[in-house]
């Protein structure tokens, strides 16, 4: 039996598409299941190898589904991500006609990247319902439910269906992050390009609390490229705070900003260390002066010879 | 005819329960509308005084509905907030018992807060399907097409439901904030427990610039109650963050505070100032030595003196 | 009877020198005096208009007897400041040669700026005494206590001496900054290359404390150029710092760091604002975004709309 | 032959009191030199095991002499720090009263501590001569050149004089600080109550450098007790700063700030780690929270695992 990859259904979906790009999806068997809770809890329960979930997209922001679980429960670590520009195609029946149209559904989240489409190009009287996923929308037009679902293009063949336009999109630049989690690991090495993804909770609340957090990274000149906060459960105002930082656990300057965390906060989960799907290693600015490797090297040696007397 | 406040409907929802505890609500006009945007849209298209919609809650964090909307289209404000605890009965038809569940509905957000009591007291197969809010899955049930639906307890008189069950929630201390949005005014008068929140657009984005950014409120003892990253559309990775942070923007503290964000950001969208929900005067810490509105009068003057000559 | 400056005397020596660049000098009467602390003490009981000494030089640093004048006693204020270039000549009496010499005086603070020409140049059973000043030095050598002085080689003339060597300088670019210091009045006019100077008092010692000091500059992009700490008098390790910054106090980035200061500070003691003799108004770099005047009233606008409700 | 120590001589002078208290200067040689510069050399090119020097005093602040000399030249360290309270006697002839004193003399750090004592007691048109040392004008009296002179009491036995006065002192608590300072060595054990003395140049002069280079002990938790600037000699505004950090070079905290200063700044000059004379470690404060050498080693150790796939 191959290894197995758990991700977000059905198919058909952007996940799937994007899961694919992935040379490794190639060799498991890709088992679509129903939630993300879902996914994750087959690689903790140990019946998946990884799980390929969406985290992160530029319309809607953090996917919080997938935060939470990776804030809560077992620990779990991001192995890969994965950048997918996302546009939609209007599927309907062959022989649809715009104008036909008067249902229309689609997962919740394409709502807010078609809207404006929709004021544009549809009857004002049409009605829009939620579906399960956008591949499910797909196979309820299929099924005569709805008149028309926003879906991939890929998803017309699939269910039978035709795209009456394709390229739907109100932001320019849409895309969404996916991230193949597995059980904790060895980080992959580092390629000069590499992300660094933590969860840490506050240990108290004054002024200065989340800039003196922040300040770990900066003095240290580590650049952050997300900062999400999610509430902790224990009432309204009580966040932690999902942080993605340039650089990989193995670099000097992230390595001793994740120890600064540790040591202030209340709690740090780290997610893991992994290449960034949005740059290469040409693309990645030079660190700051004085917080290269080679930097912190001497700057540790030296701090030793005074310890020895020899300086 | 009444000034009227649109609201995020049905009828039936904690919406409106919690909107009802304004006494200003009972000499207005409360009317339901299907979603925030529209809410909102009612108020910026001026067939509405004010919108009430939830914008924070203690499972799920920030409504990104209303967040984003706030965010973007013509300035709003926020006028009032509200709490309301949130526990969920499970609403069934007269006669149905736990164990003839199969199918229960709800809105997506009711999901978290009754994932492990659904585990824990009803039949394994039984089947979760999504509905628009949770008065229309209580609606839904009503009308047979689900066997069971959480909602308010105060749902089940208008839909001749019975409560199974009541006081369901998986997480103590769930609430969800509300806000009375209108279009933009003099905030009301500070109490002495007051929240300001501001929408900030970073500049640019180098090691510590956010943390500069927060330093703007820690230099002025200002404490900070959520920061909330929102998309800014213009792509991956591109945000904006939600602020709210203690204090009224007549405390010198908070205006010098906006003053400097207002000058290193790119844009600062001020959202209102209004009395916390959380606290009264008594709750609120005295500001932190320095920081206090005589100190800051008392302050300035010694300038002017020294500008002057009369030191 | 004209107003008159007091000034570090003897006549004669740098002070003096420096004194003469002032075009005001030319229409007051210009009395030496026997030390930096008489020459305030002249301002502050109202016998001289002003003083004029030593505050800073290249090679000694801070003039702590000048500092500490300025920080105690009744409140001074520094009106303008020059920069002098110090260079010594070796002066003896006519016909005396360098291998004659045995004996060589001047003021202390000559001492580092001449001492490696000395070893280079003299016999080396040479035996330097000090002496109250350059000009006194240069005195006693006509007088024939010792053999050479090392003074500014406008003394010569004065004392019939000759100048067996001039322009001694162990550093390069060694120079004295020089104030004129009389009571508080209205500062001059900002040039756009001005200095403000003020004395500051921790209130407390934690870690971090004078960071934060600091921090009310560095968050108002305001520059420092001298931070000199001075004892307190109440024992080892308590001290009070003399900050000198880039800017005028009605600069409003400086004004609000002053502002700053004085609400978190035990005390801030103001010493004026005046052109610097370092630059000129092309050498000032441009404030760094988000901090020039303009954009300070554009923001203070910005909340006082935000304020009135007119956003 | 024995060890030796060279320390700021004359013989008689506080400086040797305060050598005399050190347990260990019973088994060496303790040599009288003329002046710090000297008695550093006395150490640089091997006459003497070490030099004992005053380094700060609670009047006059930092000695600069001693500073500038440690600053530049090869390597030195601190051994030790021992600090003394400084009250002066005024010694006359035998049968000299206080009305006959019409000159005196002292080394002129002493006129700061005796100045107001003078005009209280002795006669206004009394003249004061410095001289080279506090014992030196002793001797001066001796040989019948002045009146009187300001000198430790422990001086009138060997000059023939007798104390006209004890206890003059015009700051309460005056102290001065002594260092014992010798070629670079492996610093003495932790005590729990140490101190860790650096010089540092900074590489940039931007707004907030200086509070960066700070910040580097702040986020650590590193406690400042001195921040003296001195002047690079590279001209007027250009200074490096002595720094005084609570702790020891081997305590994880001040280590870790000791690389990150080392990383940023243009140079960093290690001059010893040693208990402090100030405190004992019952009087030292326990290091604020996420900070102590348990918390470090605890974080590393945690990063480690990270690291290795081990959390």
């Amino acid at each position: 039996m191959p290894a197995s990859y758990a991700y977000l259904g059905p198919e058909g979906t952007f996940t799937e598409v994007a899961l694919r790009t992935l040379p490794e999806s190639a060799t498991r068997e890709l088992v679509p299941v129903v939630s993300v809770a879902a996914a994750l809890d087959a690689v903790r329960n140990g019946e998946a190898e990884a799980a390929f979930v969406p985290i992160e997209n530029s319309v809607e922001g953090g996917i919080t589904a997938t935060l939470d679980e990776l804030v809560a429960g077992a620990p779990l670590m991001i192995y890969r991500e994965v950048l997918l520009s996302i546009t939609f195609a209007l599927l309907v029946r062959p022989g649809t006609k715009l104008s036909d149209i008067k249902t229309v559904t689609a997962h919740p989240a394409a709502q807010p990247q078609v809207r404006n489409w929709m004021k544009a190009n549809l009857p004002t009287e049409v009605v829009w319902e939620s579906a399960a996923s956008n591949a499910d929308g797909a196979r309820l037009v299929q099924e005569g439910r709805y008149d028309a679902a926003f879906a991939g293009e890929f998803a017309a063949a699939r269910y039978g269906l035709e795209a009456l336009e394709t390229g739907i999109h109100d932001a320019e630049n849409a895309q969404t992050r996916f991230v193949l989690v597995g059980r904790p690991a060895r980080p992959a090495a580092p390629t000069g390009a590499d992300k660094t993804s933590v969860v840490i909770w506050q240990r108290d609340d004054h002024p200065g609390a989340l800039r003196d957090l922040l300040g770990e990274f900066a003095v240290r000149g580590v650049n952050l490229m997300l900062l999400q906060s999610r509430p902790t459960g224990q009432g309204i105002g009580n966040y932690c705070f999902a942080v993605d930082a340039e650089g990989h656990i193995t670099d000097r300057r992230v390595a001793e900003a994740l120890m600064g965390l540790r040591r202030i906060c209340l709690e740090v989960r780290y997610l893991g260390s992994y290449p960034r799907a949005d740059a290469t290693v040409q693309d990645v600015p030079t660190p700051r002066q004085g917080t290269s490797d080679e930097e912190f090297v001497a700057a540790a040696d030296w701090v030793a010879r005074c310890q020895d007397g020899r300086f």
